[in-house]
């Protein structure tokens, strides 16, 4: 009990990209040609993620840059009314807020064309880190995403090493864009994360990324081997796993009717930490994880299908009757 | 006859951004929240100058950037479809397209979201220059639109002096965005091109912009004693003055039912201009300009109303069969 109260006064932070999304309304719309798109849609991987953990109740705040127009008011209120801190997020006077421009193949597959790192998000750096909200974090939470810059590395590094010296925590989903794979010393920037990572969430693809082992177990045990304390697995429709080196658990999918995947393995992340930082049992964060994953992606828009517990409890109990397309 | 010819050998060249445009489908629509987009269309003032040039059937070229990604390819083969040299067209790795959102107010006024100056178009610098591209070039065209930045407007003086040094002219659309006014030194660089011009091809509102007189006939004046040749003055649904020290026309506007006014003075002065350069005469030139003007404001989609003199006359004989909403 005392251990959740602790946790409860600190704010759970993460930095990184602000983006809208601009999305085609076609299965195998081009954007060589006009055609219908609905947005703007509020996105950007972090800020999905603290939008989520704010739904969940837990204090958060988040550090990033938008642009001095309406994609970045979009973004800010609403992280606002969702209940973030938005204290950390800059205008940028001479930048557009980024965006990310989606559309679907016939087989799933999404195709994007995005302008962030030379959008208000590119601006990003140490100057922007405020030293008020790190001194209340004691968890941060890094998108491997937002590792486009060497001054927004530096700036991560910095967060990461002085929560950690007080005694905070780190989680780290790589969610590694093919795009950011052509940034030169990425593999060392998710090196040096990786080295501060408590809790790590990588895809299921991701696992065998940043270790040398040849099959996903061998690579879950490198990781908790080389000082991760728990390595998280989404799995998208297969569900999720956990190791910590003692507990191994499997968790189902929650079934639903995929309307737009964008977005869900962040609500996954944020609710599994939230409800964590919260003092929830494994099973039960690891539940609501599952639930705000599948419950995300049954909603149109990347942080569309943020959820409340209450929600998520509503959603556990009848989840056939979510459509939201 | 051999002026035509002469002129005919030659190219038209522009230079400066190319973007997409994506449009909000309703009036009012606010960009603070999703709703249903329109595009991505072909747009940039000086792109959407060059295409309707080349449909008039000129030779002409263009100097730009766009981004190595499908909104740049939307451009480059629409411009080459429709004849222009697209050859001193740059694609830039590291940046994104640039694009523009726009909404119409219900009083017809237009809000815009840019993503230029940070954009591929932003890269534009004297290195994209192509001196086979000058050699050819007799005359050179000017968007005040594309002077967003010192590389650019060091680029453009560096074309304007080798153009008008090999015995080219210079037409100049002040363009002039409220977002532009911000830039230091943008009306000293505007004060350059204007020593420079033979043609200037102000909307009605920008005709005093630039002269100390106090009323429009005063600036024409003080433009004509400065050296500029023909001052075409574009009015919109009020039709065009045309000045030159000693004739002095006023052709009317044909009157249509306005879809999407972007693009219409753009084609208004590629018309004009190519048409004189193919030795048409001064009201002939002007009257197709009016023509390509109303017409393309029957379209939707900044450059989907450029038209060849053929559909020119078409639209001439029954403007009110247009509607392309």
């Amino acid at each position: 009990m005392a251990n959740t109260e602790l946790h409860k006064a600190g704010y759970i932070l993460t930095m990184g990209e602000i983006l809208v999304e601009i999305m085609a309304t076609e299965r195998g719309q081009s954007f060589r040609q006009p055609g219908t798109l609905i947005g703007p849609y509020a996105s950007g991987a972090p800020a999905i993620f603290i939008d989520q953990v704010a739904k969940v109740g837990s204090r958060c705040a988040m550090i990033g840059c938008v642009g001095d127009d309406d994609f970045g008011a979009l973004n800010v209120e609403r992280l606002r009314a969702d209940g973030v801190n938005v204290s950390g997020i800059s205008v940028i006077k001479t930048a557009t807020t980024g965006s990310a421009f989606v559309t679907y193949r016939e087989n799933g597959d999404r195709d994007f064309i995005y302008n962030i790192a030379n959008s208000a998000s590119g601006h990003l750096s140490v100057g922007n880190i405020r030293d008020d909200l790190l001194k209340q974090c004691n968890h941060f939470h890094v998108m491997g995403s937002s590792l486009f810059s060497f001054r927004i590395i530096e700036a991560m590094k910095k967060v990461i090493e002085t929560v950690k010296g007080h005694g905070g925590t780190v989680s780290f989903d790589p969610n590694i864009r093919k795009e950011m794979l052509r940034i030169p010393e990425m593999r060392e920037a998710l090196d040096f994360i990786l080295d501060y990572t408590d809790v790590f969430l990588p895809s299921g693809h991701e696992v065998m990324l940043l270790a040398s082992a040849s099959s996903e177990q061998g690579a879950i045990d490198e990781l908790l081997k080389r000082g991760v304390r728990e390595v998280v697995v989404k799995r998208g429709k297969d569900g999720c796993g956990y190791y910590d080196g003692t507990t191994a658990l499997n968790f189902p999918a929650v079934s639903v009717t995929e309307v737009d995947p964008t977005g869900a393995g962040d609500c996954f992340g944020a609710t599994y930490i939230a409800c964590r930082a919260q003092g929830f049992g494994l099973e039960k964060a690891l539940s609501y994880a599952c639930a705000a994953g599948a419950r995300a992606v049954t909603f149109r828009g990347p942080m569309e299908g943020t959820a409340t517990l209450a929600e998520l409890d509503a959603f556990i109990a009848n989840p056939s009757e979510q459509s939201h397309g």
